[in-house]
């Protein structure tokens, strides 16, 4: 009996935490916002350190490891499922930059992304141990970004 | 005379990969954003979690439990600097929903982090042994993120 209550309340709290409009609108916009949300993050994290490698902001050691640690700690999380075919800005234009090539050159992206993943392990690698090694660090994150952002993304 | 190349390659990448608007714009802005960016990536991950448990899409252990798994794996990513003071609705009215009292009442919203990360991995032990396991695993989830957008969040 107890149990069935808390069943009964986990789907009270369910269905007020479901928002409404989740389960209406077009699936694929949860997809396009989450993996612009990842790119928001990143960009969060990646901005000061760029900044800090171009002499726009003092070279913190600690603060510059522990961005670096939030950037690697993000790529654990399995972004794939934002990337379902049929989201690329020919179905979604204006709403999302993402080019169809994405999909129709597939595995192309993968190789960005593990070039992205490569670059934000070595960057936590050096990004605490002086402004040489997050110099060098950043700039492979910076060369990965741009590259996979020539390749994939819409250009403004 | 090698590194001094590569250092300097490093830096038109740097300089060509950050945005020029990310240094000119307010930076609070991209903490809003990346903080509003994790809420979508919640909601992507959660949202079949929550039809599953609701009967709204079939039951499935091994996508329920990736699901789960890459909810845990963005409570790693730590979003502290995303949350920083002065960048609540009365600041940022139509820009931000976040209220006010998530700084003047710190660290209650501390508590509502840490309730967030229990229930979270509460679910990841649960989600992929069955359909009960998943029903209680996302009430408390469900819970969670109401308590706190009931107290921190402006109201529609």
């Amino acid at each position: 009996m107890r149990n069935l209550h808390l069943l009964l309340l986990g789907l009270v709290w369910i269905t007020l935490c479901l928002p409404a409009s989740a389960a209406d609108k077009d699936p694929n916009l949860v997809l396009i916002k989450a993996r612009q949300g990842e790119m928001e993050i990143r960009s969060m994290y990646a901005t000061p350190l760029f900044m800090m490698a171009r002499g726009k902001m003092d070279y913190d050691a600690e603060k510059a490891q522990a961005l670096a640690n939030n950037l690697l700690a993000l790529t654990k999380v399995d972004m794939g499922m934002a990337w379902a075919p049929g989201t690329g800005n020919d179905k979604y234009p204006k709403v999302s930059d993402a080019l169809p090539d994405i999909w129709s050159t597939y595995p192309a992206i993968a190789e960005k992304g593990k070039d992205y993943s490569d670059a934000v392990n070595g960057l936590a690698k050096v990004a605490g141990n002086g402004l040489d090694g997050l110099r060098s660090g950043v700039g492979d994150l910076g060369q990965s970004c741009k590259s996979c952002h020539d390749e994939f993304r819409q250009k403004e």
